[in-house]
């Protein structure tokens, strides 16, 4: 793949891996391809098989005008219909829709490495993927995690990357996540929550925020009482929010994490940072994140997809919803245009 | 105050005191003395100054009938009128609307005494307050910390007690409470789950469920993800669960916290039993537990009130919504009778 400098297309360029073939990712792909508001935000670059996206384009009943590329093929710097990189690395015919299978999972790998190396080569602005169908990945690649784990050792990233779950008016970060109960208190520095606080600040003023108003919820029942129930709040938390309002952060906190949802959703907030996994996505859950957009933030270029799963009980049925990879594609564009103008 | 037995009278008797009197408290109690299903559900026997109820019942715009009975007289078998218990302790003229005050405190705190020692001689079969202000409760008694710990330290009580909170179709009950994150791990023990469940299967069935079904919350994210972020599942959670449904209660889990209130909420459990304080707050308070009851449950008799607070801000404006605290008297009055008919 031979890189062309992104600054000689008008539109930001995103990369669009299609998940798993197994699921709704060829249909809700297909269905992105076919949106005006999405080729006009974005100059697409979709990659996967085209056996697959034609199969998807039927399903969701749509119609594909693609500028069908090879995968050795160089990226023609502007064009006026979706860029298609075929990779031939599934013949549809050959899987079960709904089900789990290796072939499945390589493909929808071998898709997703190739959306990085593009985002790694700065060939596109920002990386975006249709849902990924974990336990299928890891039939090909055991080792598998998650998307985070993935991406910083393809990239040998050694900063720090962390998940973003967005709803249309309300963002949540986290200081820890994938953490026993037990060690969260221990991994609650002020180094961590500032980092949080920057990282949070960054993807929002390029997701198009001019001054985000980040709520920091406190660790402990009711924020630790004044230090009745915990102390990190007073000895970490506060002098970390303290510091990030001096450089310029709006931020407040720590408030009990009980209430702090409720405020947001009255629109007091535009994103939570929480200390931990469960504090966050309780919430987030309830208030509708299946609806919501996940970005990785952090890494050298974003990635983002749908929050929801591969859905493998609706697939090929033409009938899932494309709201959220659509709002995940429109806020790649957002926060590729900001980043090309930025930088 | 000599003890009536109860079993001499038809309905469950319901002690119900009066909370702060510069906040919503008179006014809902006189709504709620005035409410016929109430009176019919219920022989009410309420607790205060006659001037505080008789303020109430001025602001709320509704008439009371009542038999006023001074502090050291028999309680009557059966009165058609709610019975009201003059302790004279506090002019409203005296204190401010909305302001805290140390003889507000005083007189919250006696009426809840007077309850309290109600339904520890058995004279009552539960007890239900109006809204505390524990700010003016601790001008008057600086060591007051919450209800739970005034009420075991009353009693002598040496059991466990523990808060419900009392959606109409939704129980939350937990394991821990009032304790720092980093404390939490350490304490849910087989035994503590266990009980937990016993709890709040014991108090949902004199709640009037036949068999309620809970759901109990992992700890970690994912419910530990099989061992992988956290071992007190498999450890601890599973098996309290598997004893207690070979017990005859009907509960399922450990399950992750992030997605088992989604599930309660589209009517798949009665109630969730969570792990620690913020895993079940976050929750019901995004559900709408202002609305909501609060149940002490453990104790030898059942303590109700409503979820929400004093609310200075629209204290004696006659707008304060009953609803909470008459769904708390109603709740009582189901406990009352049931505790009635088992014992």
């Amino acid at each position: 793949m031979t890189v062309t400098d992104p600054a000689a297309v008008r539109r930001p360029r995103i990369a669009l891996a299609i998940g798993c073939p197994a699921g709704i990712a060829p249909e809700l792909t297909a269905r992105i391809l076919a949106d005006p508001a999405v080729n006009a935000a974005a100059q697409i670059v979709a990659i996967g098989d085209r056996r697959v996206i034609a199969r998807g384009a039927e399903i969701a009943g749509v119609e594909l005008d693609l500028d069908h590329l090879a995968s050795d093929m160089k990226l023609p710097n502007e064009s006026s219909r979706p860029l298609f990189i075929n990779l031939g690395n599934l013949d549809p015919d050959t899987i079960e829709v709904g089900a789990l299978s290796e072939p499945a999972g390589k493909s929808a790998l071998a898709n997703f490495k190739q959306a990085i190396a593009l985002g790694a080569d700065g060939a596109v602005d920002a990386v975006a993927f249709s849902p990924f169908n974990k336990a299928s990945m890891r039939l090909a690649h055991p080792a598998y995690e998650d998307e985070i784990v993935f991406v910083t050792e393809m990239l040998g990233f050694d900063g720090v990357a962390s998940e973003f779950n967005i709803l249309p008016t309300l963002w949540n970060a986290r200081v820890t996540s994938h953490v026993p109960i037990l060690a969260v208190a221990g991994l609650i520095t002020s180094d961590n929550v500032l980092r949080g606080l920057r990282l949070t600040d960054r993807a929002m003023r390029e997701g198009g925020y001019k001054a985000p108003r980040i709520a920091v919820a406190g660790l402990n029942p009711h924020a630790g009482d004044g230090g009745n129930f915990g102390r990190e709040e007073i000895d970490f938390i506060a002098p970390a929010v303290e510091a990030s309002r001096a450089d310029g952060i709006v931020c407040t906190g720590p408030l009990p994490s009980d209430t702090v949802f409720v405020r947001a959703t009255r629109g007091e907030f535009d994103a939570v940072l929480t200390m931990y996994h469960d504090q966050g996505q309780i919430a987030m859950k309830l208030i509708g994140f299946d609806r919501g957009v996940t970005l990785l933030g952090g890494f050298p270029f974003p990635l983002l997809t749908a929050a929801h799963g591969s859905a493998y009980d609706i697939a090929g049925k033409g009938t899932a919803d494309p709201g959220a990879l659509r709002a995940a594609v429109l806020l790649a564009a957002e926060m590729g245009a900001r980043r090309r103008r930025l930088s």
